[in-house]
């Protein structure tokens, strides 16, 4: 497993047959809530290490409950072992009270992947240097972003000086601090790492709860800084969907996503 | 619940505490595997009987083994009961054997939903008179095709007089046979009802098994056909995803999904 401050904070120990612990980690949560692609790592941590998988592939949780800073416990469960992949559940538990169930098959995506079918490419972001690097502070933007490097597309900045586009787009360079690689699993912190594509619409901010998020991994990232979009197409009966991309600098897809929230009441 | 040969052949019966028999109806398969949809409201059926809830929102399924006809046994386990939602799993065997895990949030869609933002529009189709309507035989088309009614968009038919569009998409009418009304769970069913969109493009034609659909429901349909769109943007590392958008009569988006399948290998 690679080793860095991401690693460490989505780590899990086994403490009996498929169970573990872990913790959220102090500034990992926006306002008192774990970041849902953070607690989803976590929980992946847990998937892979029971099923003695690598990577995952296909992963969903639901958001229960808040994940704020402490210790969670995590329990599997293997639904199927299959020679290709592996297909297992966990909760993750603070205090007795849950916080995420996930869902996911799992396997190895060492082999370099063909592209059979490309109808997509990556954003189009100006270089790294030239987009607007979001910095954790103590309150707004939160520590979270300390965590984690989000670098804006000029654009797409809702609270920038050209204020909102108008466009539910978000597009941005990610990267984890201190060179730390992202990982298969850090991907799926990725898909949820970026502000709310709405927060670029005249629509009502606020948070947006994420009842659920299913990340589909396509392949292991090269290394270096990766682009990622966001879009929203439907805010329709008191929910949103947000898609997501991530592209390496390979110009590879590596991961894509879809959540669904709740609207913000504003 | 709605009454009918597709709420028949997905009807669950409570045999204890979280626990349900049901059955793989024969023809609901196709060619021995039961279609991914029709398993997974048969899922949904039991996550609603379990929770009380009258709709899914966010269903996700794993596919584990085929689904023969003949019964099956239906694990459920409540995650959290919420206020406005319930989480809950399910886990569908058949002989012991593992089909299919579920996960999904459940709730009531009974309210009319408001539209904020909507960046799409149904699929542009001829009248359902002037599409190709798919008619089951005991062969090909399957007797699937006897349980469902699909009206394929006469540029979509890959085994039709004009052959393959080269588009990886499919574009067609739903509905159930016998003026079945489609509710929220029928909804499952259609999303992956549909023949595959890589059978219109010249990648190699074979059975895609579908390793995880994820489902959302956004409002429950107005009575009569329902106008659906599949397209698929990336084949890449031997998976290949599939995005479905259902319109019902009032020109709403009432269903998204997406599924995660492998590229068959020819």
């Amino acid at each position: 497993m690679t080793r860095g401050p991401f690693a460490d904070a989505t780590a899990v120990s086994r403490v009996g047959d498929g169970t573990y612990t872990a913790a959220v980690e102090p500034g990992w949560d926006i306002a008192g809530n774990a970041n849902g692609g953070y607690l989803l790592a976590i929980g992946a941590r847990a998937l892979l290490d029971a099923t003695g998988r690598p990577d995952p592939v296909s992963v969903t949780g639901h958001y229960l409950s808040p994940g704020t800073p402490g210790p969670l416990d995590v329990e599997t469960e293997l639904v199927k072992e299959g020679r290709r992949f592996a297909t297992a559940r966990a909760l993750l538990r603070a205090a007795g009270r849950p916080v995420l169930a996930a869902l996911g098959t799992v396997g190895d995506l060492a082999e370099p992947p063909g592209a059979l079918l490309v109808d997509g490419r990556p954003p189009d972001l100006p270089s790294l240097e030239s987009c607007v690097h979001v910095v954790g502070t103590d309150t707004f933007p939160p520590p979270f972003n300390r965590r984690v490097e989000l670098h804006l597309h000029p654009e797409d900045v809702a609270f920038g000086p050209d204020g909102r586009s108008g466009i539910p787009r978000v597009r941005g360079w990610f990267r984890l601090p201190h060179d730390e690689p992202v990982d298969t699993v850090a991907l799926l912190c990725a898909l949820d790492a970026f502000p709310p594509t709405i927060f670029n619409t005249d629509l009502p901010v606020g948070w947006a709860p994420t009842v659920e998020l299913t990340c589909h991994v396509r392949a292991r990232p090269a290394p270096g800084p990766l682009r990622c979009r966001f879009t929203t197409r439907f805010v329709t009966g008191g929910f949103l969907e947000e898609d997501g991309e991530i592209w390496d600098g390979d110009g590879r897809l590596v991961a894509q996503s879809r959540q669904i929230a709740l609207v913000p009441r504003g």
